[in-house]
């Protein structure tokens, strides 16, 4: 099978689709085949990147793009606000179409797309490419499978420290229309690992906190604005299953570069894992011998699925855009009729409420239901 | 100065204070010498355990102790729900009285024992050895000197995995008279800490869970009893100094051991640590050049006092015993009319208030002033 | 400039330097371009490769290949007893090499093809691509700028365990004609990155050791076939400069999936990696101030180049196939005319030539001089 | 039973060695009990030694102490020139004689020393006390019981940084009448931990180097003297059971402060460990699942003996100083009549043997025979 694919935007995601969308057919042996059939950007940007990204055509139109007969998928990479109206002009085309996370600001928004593309019966796709490590779908396996028994506590967290200090200029990640901050940025990935392994969140006691009131308002500049989204997020969570948790998230956790970081205590065992060395995760039994007990540290190998696709020895270590090229694996697998389980729109409409639902609570004070 | 000790209880906690009072005189060079007079316990075991840790006398009722006029420091080591009484009787008898914490398993009952002591003006103190480590007197003398700037964040856990297996019998621990679960004494370190290093905490938002709802009622019983505190407590705080953070207990955290870990995130630097690894602290300075910047890893040296009184050499390791001794250290040095920052009465009353908010917090779903 | 590219080899190796060719126009803004051209392997591989891998062209002849007019690179990824003879027709046809190393089992045949390479001023290059990793050009950065004083010493180590069964059956690895065993395989990336770091190494004394007898002859046989290479070879050397330092390598180092490790130590600080997280590197100064010193540990950066060109953000982590890219896009650098420090031909015989006196050294059970 | 100790030295190893036997009888629950009697050093240093550790005699003359009735244990920590004539008077007049490493700068001095105690009766025992750690114990029961088959490889190094500043001024640790440099010093660590774990070492092939060819002859002089013994020291070395292995030994690797760490590699399964996080082990074992495995972090617990004598919960960790304490209950236990494992004289002498056999052939350029 070939499949046409339109891409939206060529900034640093765009162009990480791209390469995804290249990579994907050098690792992996796959049914489906890709070709770059037309890109879209603002004004003259578009011809540079078709050009770089190996696009035959381009266009300053992306509603040119996605009524286009030879485009199959349309790969969504614009800035947040524009996620909407691009999707659902392409589900309505008949397209399946692969978006950068947030759907959208709002989940109400985001649930439009749900549904548009569920009626539609469109393959989607979200990009929260750190569910893709072999690792979490080892962590997974593992939940699954009774090895560390019931599970009973999730304490994760998202901490870099990109916005630490006070006069760094204002940002788009700052722009309350975003959606939020930390906890909509860096927060809502916490959120996808825990339903990823742990399952939906039923109820959240949420704390946002904007730390750094104003920052200059442009680079060099000396009128300092009002920041009016968190710096740092934080919440309870109880889960459907009945286990608890705990999600953080900052940007001035300063010292952090990569830090998402979880444990997992089980009736019979406890997992931990750190993106910071993403190629590893920790295992604790219950059922080891005595006197023999700890967390075995595993390294990512063959056995790993598919981390082999990529390095055809144990501790080698794939990079962060491997994550990508493996969720665009999916994506097509998923197109070619295969069950997987990445990350759909619906999916990251689940996020995104419960994201919203912790919003919500903060204000309140209280817990709220996520529904 | 020479100062007669009665010392109340032999149990583990009896042994590590005795212990701590002997290995003190060995490893400083301190004015105050301490001469073991006499210990109580319950009925035959006083006797032998005075024997064991060379105490010249005995007795089973600890009033005569107190009241003796041989003895200047009287030290608790009884079951909680004894404290109060023992430690008003010694107050009142104008001795220096050292506790185990927690102070007394209600606040209120604590806040009657500080007021008692200061108004004798009796030297006191409770146990929170972690504190005593020299890495986080340096945490807090970096954070202090404003080494890494305004602290913002304070993200705590302790937890480990001793009551993990759901068939683990009944203990005294789950006895809810003793004032909690894993908050209360797992918990209370972490507020203890967060205390220490970033200050009064001035409002929480709690969240506890009682995860095994029953246990067997005694080893090998089939009958099971209903578990009435919580296997894992965690809360949101608002320090008084503006800063926010997120505290965390669990004794059912599988595959921990003694993870009493932070980090702080300041506007200038960030401090992590770890009680697994408890001579080590890491910091990370913004200050530092660009391109080599990172968490360092300081480990315990001479430099960092009292460390030299244990070890003449960095990297040799203090043990937690020793954290003991430096606790009886400072406490002798209080009484010797040093200035000291020791956790007196009045600081074990007031982690104690912040633990008790925690769960009426946490039954009112609501954020509430420690106060 | 665009280049004609003549694959030779298609196996894991061919693979990945193929999709090196490939990711490096996607990863680098070069004025370079490659095009694949053709690609040459045995029998009926060749076609099926080529189609695979996107070369339009294919042979099952390699000397077709390598006289192509349209062929500017020619790419050795066979089995290293063929490596010289196509390597010494490539050059004689003009063409730049790039080869897997190492270069040929003997290092006189690398010398001849260093020799004819430097007579017909190609440009050369060899696979040794844990050197392209931006950590260890920070590394050599730091040396270079005396932050870490005059180096003193350096001890290596290169261990992984996929030899450790003793009943493991024979593969091509164990073949005495290929130049040696864990050494020549895995030794031989410590004495690249040594000399890389700290320089030439004047003089060695051996030690290498065959630690499991005989192996299966083949999968499931029952029949045992001598081991006449070494499972763990070691030595310690003098450099030029005047450190000394220690290498080790060991195919049977139970539990080690990837342990490439060394710490250098310098008269001012000390540097320490490993490839098990080669996205880091600790770096230690003694002018540090006193009470604050540790190894810092630096996670890669966009300020690390060429790190920036993969993420654009730090702590995100760059994998092993991205090595490989890295190590093309050098290659490719120097075709241009620009300055690179990659190892060369030269560079891949000088390192042989350590290698086969190490052998040399551990025979005579004396130093030997590397000359 | 109750035994009389005579301690000869009060410096820093003097306190460490009366804290012990101290704080054995505080941990331990010992037939023995342990009276101090009197203690010698130079001149008037021995009466306030004397009072500051609790020894109701004191003299200047340590040929007083050796003799008397009343003494049963004789503790040697003065200058090593001294061990050899001291220990040979209380061997020749009965006593059991403890003594710090190492027994003489010369193994034909110790071996008398061994002799004569061999001869006499008398209990010994030379303070190598990093082997007195339960995680060393737990390495050799593993190793003992077959869990990671036979043992191949060894690989140890001990290396701090104390010597690093070329300008740092002499001390006594440069004499070479010492016996050596940084190998005679830290390196017989690594001998004695090799032999404890994996056995005799049969042959040895040495490279010991000077790297700091003269320093000031005293604080803050101009003058500089030569350096005789090595700043580091290294040597392959071959076990009477086959296994091989590597020990390196330095003073000057520029920040390491307590670095005597290693690596065992068995035919099923490897174990790793570092005296700068002594209280873990690292265990890999090939029989645990495909997918897995991994090195195990196992933290000190109460079943690993006897760590449970210092703390009741695992995780607590132990400190150096309660390694000394181990060190003198298993000398005492001896006394008793108790099969033990602790280094005595014969070992302290086939350490110091093999050390010097490491000189030998460092200067021949060959491997030696230990003999």
């Amino acid at each position: 099978m070939r499949l046409g694919l339109g891409l939206i935007g060529s900034g640093f995601m765009g162009k990480t689709h791209a390469f995804g969308f290249i990579d994907v057919n050098q690792t992996f042996d796959l049914p489906v085949k890709v070709d770059r059939v037309i890109l879209a950007d603002v004004g003259s940007r578009a011809e540079a990147a078709a050009s770089a990204l190996g696009f035959p055509a381009f266009t300053s139109d992306w509603r040119e793009l996605v009524t286009r007969k030879d485009v199959d998928i349309v790969d969504i990479t614009t800035p947040n606000a524009l996620h909407k109206e691009i999707a659902l002009a392409a589900i309505s085309a008949g397209k399946h179409v692969y978006c950068e996370k947030p759907l959208a600001p709002l989940a109400a928004d985001a649930l439009e797309m749900v549904r548009a593309a569920e009626a539609a019966g469109v393959v989607t796709a979200v990009g929260f490419n750190y569910l893709k490590n072999p690792m979490l779908k080892l962590a997974r396996e593992i939940i699954d499978s009774g090895e560390i028994g019931e599970v009973r506590s999730f304490n994760g967290i998202h901490a870099e420290d990109y916005m630490t200090d006070a006069d760094a200029p204002w940002t788009w990640r700052l722009d309350p229309a975003g959606g939020g901050g930390a906890l909509a940025d860096l927060g809502s990935h916490v959120v996808a690992t825990a339903r990823y392994l742990v399952g939906p969140i039923a109820e959240v006691l949420g704390d946002v906190r904007t730390v750094i009131a104003d920052r200059p308002d442009a680079p060099e500049s000396k009128t300092r604005r009002k920041v009016e989204v968190e710096d740092i997020g934080r919440a309870f969570v109880r889960f459907e299953n009945g286990a608890t948790g705990c999600i953080q998230a900052s940007w001035i956790e300063t010292g952090r570069k990569m830090q998402h970081d979880f444990s997992i205590a089980g009736s019979k065992g406890g997992i931990a894992f750190s993106q910071e060395r993403f190629n590893e995760l920790d295992l604790y039994l219950t059922s080891d011998q005595s006197g023999r007990r700890g967390f075995r540290k595993i390294f990512a190998a063959p056995e790993h699925e598919p981390y082999g696709d990529f390095c055809v020895a144990p501790g080698h270590q794939i990079g962060f855009n491997d994550l990508k090229t493996i969720e665009v694996h999916d994506f097509l697998r998923a197109i070619a009729g295969e069950k997987t389980d990445h990350a759909d729109f619906r999916e990251g409409f689940e996020v995104q409420r419960t994201v919203e639902t912790i919003y919500r609570s903060s204000e309140a004070g209280a817990w709220l239901k996520v529904a």
